[in-house]
């Protein structure tokens, strides 16, 4: 029976994953400030008013800014789920070489996701970086509804 | 005792429904891609230059695009603290058909908001959906914090 | 050895800081629904019809409105992730004083950076608030990191 502790190997295995996964999305917070602070753009008078010159104004439509942030959100719309589901599809019983599978892929695809969108590398490198995930996604998803219907 | 299995009825309910709402909410960005590219609607350079025609510039303010988008975010919002507060709500021995009830209202509610979002629907449908799911999570979230006391 | 269930002491401590900052999460949906119908600003066309005065059109630019998104959408991309990495990092035996030491900080800055932005506080309040936060996510992710490594 899989067990929800790191001395079932799947369990630890996804715990991996999702540790990287998850580090790689809270790590955009920086990529952000980065691009915040190197063009003057902030999102609150308070803000502009400590890191940027005097007299500076929000600003919301700096294009390498606004790049980041969409990448962030996406991870959140993808990465976030990708852990929440996985953790009721590991309790599932999978076949553990094709569950493993399914993490690898995942993790390598949002990986280069976030390579093809800040590069930006030209379409559709992130478009089927996205669809690697979200058929993952897809598919742990449906095994845990599955594995929970009564 | 609860237990994290699917062996524990209450368990294999809660992921059952929790795949359900997280299944809804991944396939929002399938709705944003299809009304995207129904509307030539694109967030970035590479992909106006891949999906669209010859010199279309990026937009942010299709109505429908920006309609899912609002929608997914709220799913986000909702959707993601609810199978996050059931994951501790499950184990702290909830009387189990009160927790079902909490399961199948949130679930039920969350299916409805999405209709009256996208159609839709006249206002305050899809705010008593809303509020409906944000009770739930609040009453979960307290029979948490509760539980969680020391 | 570290088990999923509120007789762990650890769990159940980690269940209460998780509780109260999902709770103060999904509150925000509040706070943006009472600046929303304050200051007639909605998003969508059937929202003014119903909240506000004949021929209200959506806004989207009112400051104390996106002030309150904008604090939404920093906890989704730092206390969501703190649950998810959470659920691991209390399942890899670390030492319980310094793991409740990384809850507590982590819940008090949170508390404190939502009381910085609304308010709003000069910075660098927020600034500090977010930093603590996030490294005791940085300092959790990589110790499932490590914990996952097989």
């Amino acid at each position: 029976m899989a067990k929800f502790s790191f001395d079932d190997p799947l369990f630890a295995q996804f715990a991996f994953y999702s540790g990287v996964v998850l580090m790689k999305t809270i790590l955009m917070s920086v990529w952000t400030s980065r691009h915040r602070i190197g063009s003057n753009t902030y999102a609150s008078p308070e803000d502009c008013k400590f890191f940027g010159d005097k007299d500076l104004k929000p600003k919301y439509d700096n294009q390498n800014v606004e790049r980041v942030r969409r990448c962030h959100l996406n991870d959140l719309e993808n990465v976030v789920p990708f852990v929440l589901i996985g953790v009721f599809y590991v309790m599932s019983n999978p076949n553990p070489a094709y569950a493993l599978l399914h993490f690898r892929i995942f993790a390598g695809a949002r990986l280069f996701h976030t390579i093809a969108y800040l590069t930006p590398l030209p379409q559709p490198s992130r478009a089927l970086a996205f669809g690697a995930g979200f058929l993952v996604n897809v598919s742990m998803a449906a095994s845990v509804i599955m594995a929970g219907k009564y």
